[in-house]
């Protein structure tokens, strides 16, 4: 037996079947271009191409210089996390920051933050809630943290199920004593749903009605730019006054907003009303980070900045992203009034890179589909996710129809 | 109090104050040019100009393309591994590889390998050894791991100290039943040693002795490219056979050789002749990558890999590093000569970017010699480190005689 293996060394798997499953439509993509490979979690233009902003991708050019080839600091710089500040919380930027003390630590992408989040405010051995259809990656990313994952019910009757949530937190609360959920929104992996303003705020009262014990809320933001800024925005906003005993974590990444996958640049913010608070992330989260990755990818993060901190630059960026926006939006549009009118059933799908359909049986579906040159993820036993990001709205056309005569 | 936090969350000061001092040197020099900046960890050319190989500059700008911003495999992928196998063990190479297992996976630079190594082979709360002089971080990665560090003498007579490393081991291998140990070698920071062949063999035998517990050896070898081929590599070939409880790791770091400190790259290898080990190190290594960063930077790391599984590019790149080489040792060998013609006391330097000159109170020689614009990096009570990587041969002509004069 191999003893070299310190006694919390552990595989997970995270979601590699993903990049299994993905690298073999690819292939047959490549050897047929009418494969529909609806796998990538990756943006493609109307052309098929990987979609990016030529704007960034000139700053990116740009800022390949000795500088960003230099050590950066950990935290990403001043500058940095100005820029960060200003994209994340949007038009809410000067009522969030006027109300609230705010940071942010730079990130190897939205992992990166997640990690930080955990091994900054999570003990060893408490629960991570994460919820019941999620990314396979929140268990892994928990595992190695030395935490253990439990679930809160995602959806009742196509809604977030408020009640569930309720009833787990205050299950795990009575338990431990703390609590740390992550919340992925908007545009939740894989379903595509998006928390209306209503569920943010009743979700807001569940979270702050455990007065006496620390409670973290991590929020996954990773696809946020796909969805309206009255919907994507508007949760930082909605805290009220923030007890200190209340944490409310952003993870940002900056892989699908600046299409720089693997580039590996993310932040984790946080918004409190106490300085103590505030001072204390951003010293242990500098440290943590310090620790394991040292800096950011300082190129990357120089080129964003640049486009983040100069306002004309950013709004003409904003408009970029919103064209892309409208452009998801019409393949989301397309496959979910075809799913209602023959009838294929799907997760509430609101907005971003994911449609899940839900079948009987996802092995046995999945092995039918690609029969019929058609590649989805799966996840779990009874869902299919469909990857709108990744295929045209050509391809979109009359693919819901053909999966449902396909899995019934 | 600030309860949110979790109860591992600590603050660890690592080489910050490097960075610290390293600004006011630098903004100091920007005023004057007159003023030595001998802080920076960075290779800089004779011009003052950071240093870079134009091969290796064109190739990175070359795979600044969709590919390179697109996810990657958490490992780096085979051919990454193929590359930094090649480049690690240069001409050891076919007789590494034809002996023993080996592997790798990428992390962020020589801190993520460092880190990874530990959290993969290094059980909660077991003592990391480190050199008693020796890079600050080691400690902050260790406490970040949930390790305690404890520190094994590094010189005795100007050699390394094989008495007291054996006794420290013996003495930690009795109390923990597991050893991990880590040796920067060779031009090790910050004192520029590098170990003979007779050391190295002395410690491998010292290493092997514990035959009944898990011995883990960590090579740090982030400067190991501006040493000799037999000083540099020789370490890896020099481990007879190596039984199932002893693992000797590498730990790479581009930042150096690619002069890339700020995209963060590096890798993490294992050499063993125990097939077991060898696919338990790939699977661990990744599920822990996986869950922390997710995947390393996909456009640096495939310029490196262009480079370095392309013989003829490689042997071109080799060629350009070797001439950096021979820039940093024509100011080594100025500066120890003149230290030793006026008596100014160092560490036992051979090669690297780094001397340590031996004073009473390094805080107080430090100020006198900031007085006369002279800016180093105080290690400890008694040593300042002079970065001659950062500073050039006619910077370099006199200043160990101006520093002696000043700190007496």
């Amino acid at each position: 037996m191999d003893k070299t293996l310190s006694n919390r060394a552990i595989f997970t798997e995270g979601d590699d079947n993903i990049f299994v499953t993905a690298d073999v439509a690819c292939k047959a993509k490549a050897r047929d271009p009418h494969v529909i490979n609806a796998t990538i979690g990756t943006l493609y233009d109307e052309m098929s191409h990987f979609s990016t902003v030529p704007l960034f991708d000139e700053e990116l050019k740009k800022c390949l210089t000795v500088n960003g080839r230099a050590y950066t600091f950990t935290d990403g710089g001043d500058d940095f996390i100005m820029g960060i500040k200003h994209w994340v919380f949007g038009n809410y930027y000067e009522e969030i920051t006027n109300k609230y003390f705010t940071s942010a630590v730079a990130a190897p992408g939205g992992t990166g933050a997640i990690a930080l989040a955990e091994r900054c405010y999570a003990n060893q051995d408490q629960t991570i809630l994460i919820p019941s259809i999620g990314w396979k990656n929140y268990e892994a990313i928990a595992m190695q943290a030395s935490c253990k994952s439990d679930y809160y019910n995602l959806f009742k009757d196509d809604k977030f199920d408020l009640e569930g949530f309720k009833e787990k937190l205050t299950e795990v609360a009575k338990k431990e004593k703390r609590l740390f959920v992550i919340i992925n929104n908007p545009c939740h992996n894989p379903s595509g749903y998006t928390l209306s303003i209503a569920e943010i705020d009743k979700i807001v009262t569940i979270l702050k009605s455990f007065t006496d014990i620390p409670v973290v809320l991590a929020l996954d933001i990773a696809y946020f730019d796909y969805e309206e800024e009255e919907k994507s925005r508007n949760f930082f906003n909605r805290f009220g006054e923030i007890p200190a005993n209340f944490l409310p974590l952003i993870c940002f990444s900056a892989s699908k907003t600046f299409s720089i996958y693997g580039l590996r640049v993310g932040a984790l913010l946080a918004v409190t009303q106490s300085k103590e608070v505030i001072d204390n992330f951003r010293v242990t989260a500098s440290s943590v980070a310090r620790s394991i990755w040292s800096c950011p990818n300082h190129h990357a993060l120089t080129a964003m900045t640049n486009i983040l901190n100069n306002s004309e630059k950013r709004s003409q960026f904003k408009q970029a992203i919103d064209k892309k926006c409208d452009m998801l939006e019409a393949r989301g549009n397309l496959f979910m009034k075809e799913a209602n009118e023959c009838g294929l059933k799907t997760l509430p799908y609101v907005s971003g890179f994911f449609i899940t359909i839900t079948v009987k049986d996802s092995d046995k579906s999945l092995k039918d589909l690609i029969k019929h040159d058609i590649y989805l993820i799966p996840v779990g036993p009874h869902n299919l996710r469909v990857a709108i990001c990744s295929i045209t709205l050509e391809e979109t056309k009359g693919l819901a129809k053909k999966i449902k005569d396909i899995v019934e």
